[in-house]
């Protein structure tokens, strides 16, 4: 049994209203020094076997149809 | 200007239906070996000056108050 993390995020260019609304938040509850935020999603994907190039492929091909929209995010693929 | 990413995931021993549905909706389009799916957040923080241990620290009491729910959510944070 493998375990690998499957990052999503926005595109840079995709505003993420999320993300700076907590970014607006934070100094109004005292805390100064962050710019930005942006807020993505992570999927920790539990895998029969061993995680070798055929698997992470694998894993590749479900975040780009199941985990991820491709059209305004981006996605990463490692092994834990 | 530093990144720090803070990633939040349900405790071990909470429940994760969305994780679930998908892990469940898999062998129906054609992906096998998937044991099991958990669905959490990851937020890429922007802070202004060096990633040191007080910045970490400040990021760390963000996480804990603004970002997860420490009830029912674990969270890391680390340096992007």
């Amino acid at each position: 049994m493998s375990r690998v993390v499957v990052d999503v995020m926005l595109k840079p260019e995709i505003l993420d209203p999320q993300g700076q609304a907590i970014a607006r938040k934070l100094p109004q509850l005292g805390y100064e020094g962050v710019t930005a935020v942006r807020q993505g999603k992570r999927f920790e994907v539990e895998i029969d076997g061993e995680a070798d190039e055929a698997a992470l492929e694998r894993v590749r091909k479900i975040a780009e149809t199941l985990l991820a929209n491709p059209v305004i995010e981006d996605f990463e693929v490692r092994v834990l």
